[in-house]
């Protein structure tokens, strides 16, 4: 069933004619060919997600009501932010995609020193509105009831400026992995409470600077191999977004949270 | 360092002169500009890697001398192998790349009811091709030992035909995300032993048709979910990947093998 997010909350949604219009009225009757008694997942910026069936098309708009609340937890326990080294071509679209499908609750691209891209400042508020939209289709694909938030490109003095505000940092090194360093990714797991958030850090291609990996330790970031497998700089977020949630979503935590 | 892997393993190869032609030879002296004294990872068919020097670049051939035998441990200790309803566009070179990666050991794309993609029978051969040799580039790439396998797509009684070859089935089951069931992955992992082999099947865009999941649990396959988010059928194969590296080679097993 199809997922639509509403820019506002309407306090008594179960029993107010709820309207859609724009974008949303015309992928629901132009796109879907949707008609009156189909439905579709609502959700609002609040995360309430509910199921409403369509009442009334009329011109340019779509009347529906509430039919029942959507209960089950879709959002991991544990707010992730996917922080990427700026990386070529169109391999931040991906990592935004595929993040928001796995539970990313946000993403901060900084520019790094093996940074090849650098973003036109002129033209970076457009960009970001359109990795926006990305994290919000795939937000309604993938069932979620909140969009990640994308942040505007940080300098990498900025990325270490905001890391104190994140209880959890890792940092996905790939010298961690070569040197067989295999236990601080699921150190850190196991000792997060659920409702905490975590920043992990990726490289651009070719990785992050032994300068920027010194800054990163410095303020207390924790370094960590994503396996064994030197993984490319669009896969590692994933690895690690898909391994918290069989941590937290699919697997009992292995210690009792303390 | 750059990974190259060896058509034919050679005995003495600590000793013997190593002569690299053909497409490796280019790579490594038109594209990276090697020089005598510069070193690359060599892997033989039999999975041995190891550390060579150059020795002497010639008219179309590169002669090498080994340095140093490779220890760590790059392979994932289940064998994974996915079978991916074929998708639309290049979604299975993606999946094959990025599962390569992540370290499955083979791939079965098979014909599904739901497949809107249909492979000309004489382009076929050309396509899998391709895809071995995106598979090559990958495991190149991520530092692994073995370049996993790319069977020609399968029908979907052939599927079944070959799962009793595999130790573990599993069928990633949108249905079982949306009912919340969240135990079965899991369990099956809890259960495996090192070494043995897990085939996971997933859908095309739309998913398996309720005839196929019928079928597949007719013949033993067990329904699983990967999290309660709803993932597209190039990214679950992604999810069950990492999920594995994470459960054999980040954490330690929750239960002991029994």
């Amino acid at each position: 069933m199809q997922r639509y997010f509403l820019a506002e909350t309407t306090a008594d949604y179960q029993t107010a004619e709820l309207i859609l219009t724009g974008e949303q009225y015309h992928h629901m009757i132009r796109v879907m060919r949707m008609k009156i008694g189909d439905e579709a997942y609502l959700v609002f910026p609040n995360q309430q997600a509910f199921i409403a069936e369509i009442n009334a098309i009329e011109n340019e708009s779509v009347v529906m009501h509430w039919i029942a609340d959507e209960t089950a937890e879709k959002e991991l326990p544990v707010h992730v932010t996917i922080a990427s080294g700026l990386p070529k071509g169109d391999k931040l679209d991906y990592v935004i995609q595929k993040g928001t499908e796995l539970g990313a609750a946000g993403f901060v691209p900084f520019q790094a020193t093996y940074s090849i891209t650098k973003w036109d400042t002129k033209k970076a508020a457009k960009k970001i509105d359109r990795l926006k939209k990305i994290a919000q289709e795939a937000a309604e694909q993938a069932h979620r009831t909140k969009i990640p938030s994308v942040e505007s490109v940080y300098s990498f003095k900025e990325l270490l400026e905001k890391s104190p505000q994140f209880d959890y940092c890792l940092v996905a090194y790939e010298e961690s992995a070569k040197a067989g360093e295999d236990q601080n990714f699921a150190k850190t797991l196991k000792s997060i409470r659920p409702g905490s958030s975590l920043l992990i850090v990726f490289g651009p291609e070719g990785g992050l600077s032994p300068t920027e990996i010194e800054a990163l330790l410095a303020v207390g970031m924790v370094p960590c191999a994503l396996g064994p497998r030197i993984l490319r700089t669009e896969t590692a977020p994933l690895y690690a977004l898909a391994a918290i949630s069989y941590h937290f979503e699919l697997n009992e935590p292995i210690e009792p949270f303390c």
